[in-house]
């Protein structure tokens, strides 16, 4: 072995003083540099085209990760579930959306956190949920603050635009008393689409059908100051937002395989990855076994129908460059296979038992709901070399790694055995 | 309504003093009658064809349920990860094996678990493996217990019984003063099965190239002295397990779609299910929306290759009874929709907005690990009601409700709003 390649292994091995391997894998890495670029690259466009942008937390659900998010411009943050409220409104963040329709069971929840000052807007689509919503704001003498989902592209929950009962939901929210904050719209079904110009018309339909919900409660005389739409394709491929008030996004903070096949980032964008270790091999079948199986990199296989069928992810080397042609083609709970990408011309690299690889996944939210904590890696040449806890976060710990430079990316230089 | 439905109501909803749906949802449930039989069902069948049982507690990763399992006569566990390992043997578990080839960054963590006590057992499946193992046993002065994986399938990872580098694997623990415990092979592609005459068929193979690969090693002059073989789906079609001196199985104890659609199970063995509620409809399309989404149920989609695709669960009544057709088609993080079954010839019930259901899932590994707790709900028609902690468990705390009687377990019995 050349003095060089000694010196890449050293450096890999026992750089900065600390072993840049020893991250117990599998581990959900967050790459800094990338980071902090989707954040700006979103706000910027929002503040381009004159909206609030409201974070979705429930990408990364980390604390540190909000943060800079607000940092960087953003108003308020949106949450999935009332736990998450509780945890960043805990964390400072005072101003949350919970954008999922609230069941009447949850509402004593959601009421202890407005009388703790949390500014929680709720959600409802049906005149059953504004009923028990405005029924229990009598009840405790406390007005909730709710808006009404809108169905902008029939994907998944909210009422019509031109439906009769959209004005009966507001004036049940409105006559009993709650404060009609606006109308929001999620047109998820963006993540099916792959063309800038589909992208651009849906995220027209998205815009105009809340807008029109909007003007139609407002023309039956309820207020509607609100006017909130989004998901990170339609966010990213909208030209106008003309009465639109703030953009709804998560996975644009850190983006993932789904994306790049949507075409609103890169394979080199992508902020999260997992980090793995090699197991073993199966060589006449050239597969390769990791210790990240669905544990790590979650069930989602949200490429499977898109153009580009990334299995279970796409490798990369240490510094997030991706190794040709090399994907997970399946996972058990705690094993992953890698293997060539069907119909691949060229030919897997052969990584020893002990190297390390990281996997960029299918879909941000899943994989990262799959981890407790990220550590941080950061940009360019360097990789992560230990860690030391920065801030406590959410369920997720956000922990600051040192960073070292490396000659040497190769997998092959990561052989640990003799 | 009529009196006796009134009361019916009452009974669901006050009963026992407890508001029985006072569990926020989405929420895994276990029915501990159905855990018990499951349970139960394994361990007569490995009593009875001479072989000790090493549950894997991958599946739950829950105390109380290995707790049950030990006392059912289990002998020993099996583990997916070291924290795994270290969790369980906190809570009293000291015969460990932990089921995945181990690289050699994880020896210092296996090493320290041994030192405190624990009997952990590791895996290899190849001599780069096996070399890392030795070399750090005799730098620290402490061999390690190993078993050698075998593939007996093809469908993952280990050795052939065949292949010559068994041997040479086998040379290398047994010279370097590692303790070769024996042989371990997991039969996985059982899951793809789904006729008695393939199982038993496999579950044969399966014994048959493990002992074999034991033998082998035996006449190579090493010792070998356990032959460990199973899944869930083997370990129930067996009918012979000569030479084989102990199987592991994780998902029996609960049971999951998968599981019912390889045909060693009915739905009404599956002990796990997720209690959710209903957030809203669209009526036009037949579609419920609950606040159980992929967060909740996974992403597995395990019956989707299967003869029966369940989406993403069955819906049940909260007795876990089957609404007939009733299945969660579509999920995203935090929602999920309900729908008839395509092509079914039953209409779907109406469920009222805050309406309770039960979802079985697809694959009970991947939601349970979804969960940082279960609630345990009673037998028959009775329904939990409330819940106290009853023992500490691992990442999942295992909670003991208290139950009720109730008369009617329709979900149209649950209205709660006005």
């Amino acid at each position: 072995m050349s003095p060089r390649c000694g010196r890449a292994e050293n450096t890999l091995i026992e750089g900065a003083g600390m072993h840049p391997l020893d991250i117990p894998t599998p581990a959900a890495l967050i790459d800094e540099t990338r980071l902090m670029r989707n954040i700006a690259r979103m706000q910027q466009r929002m503040d381009a085209l004159g909206v609030r942008l409201r974070p979705h937390v429930k990408t990364t659900k980390c604390i540190e990760v909000a943060r800079r998010q607000r940092d960087a411009g953003a108003s308020g943050i949106t949450v999935s579930t009332l736990k998450e409220a509780e945890q960043f409104f805990a964390a400072g963040f005072s101003d949350v959306l919970y954008a999922v329709c609230i069941p009447p069971a949850k509402l004593d929840r959601a009421l202890a956190l407005r009388r703790q000052g949390c500014a929680l807007t709720i959600l409802v689509d049906s005149i059953a949920s504004a009923s028990a919503v405005v029924a229990k704001g009598k009840a405790e003498g406390h007005p909730f603050d709710v808006m009404i989902e809108v169905d902008s592209d029939g994907h998944r929950s909210g009422v019509r635009a031109e439906d009769p009962s959209l004005i009966d939901i507001g004036s049940v929210l409105h006559d009993g008393g709650a404060a009609l904050k606006g109308v929001m719209t999620h047109a998820g079904s963006s993540y099916d689409l792959d063309t800038p110009e589909a992208l651009r018309r849906l995220a027209e339909q998205e815009r105009r059908e809340c807008v029109r919900a909007a003007e139609r409660l407002r023309a039956a005389g309820k207020s509607c100051p609100e006017v909130s739409v989004g998901s990170t394709p339609t966010a990213l491929s909208a030209t106008n937002l003309d009465g639109v008030t703030e953009v709804r996004a998560g996975v644009y903070a850190v983006f993932d395989l789904v994306m790049a096949n949507v075409g609103v980032c890169t394979p080199r964008d992508v902020a999260l990855s997992v980090l793995t270790t090699v197991i073993g091999h199966q060589a006449e079948k050239g597969w390769t076994s990791v210790d990240a199986g669905w544990m790590a990199m979650s069930r989602d296989r949200g490429t499977a129908r898109l153009a580009v069928d990334q299995g279970y992810g796409v490798v990369c080397d240490l510094t997030g460059d991706p190794i040709p042609d090399l994907i997970m083609i399946d996972a058990n709970q705690e094993h992953g296979i890698l293997a060539g990408r069907p119909g691949a011309q060229s030919s897997a690299p052969k990584l020893p038992v002990g190297a390390m690889v990281r996997i960029f996944p299918n879909h941000a939210c899943a994989t990262g709901a799959q981890h407790d904590r990220y550590y941080v890696v950061d940009h360019g040449r360097t990789v992560a070399s230990g860690c030391t806890r920065a801030l406590s976060g959410f369920k997720y710990e956000y922990k600051t790694l040192h960073t070292t430079e490396k000659e040497s990316t190769s997998p092959h230089d990561q052989r640990r055995e003799p």
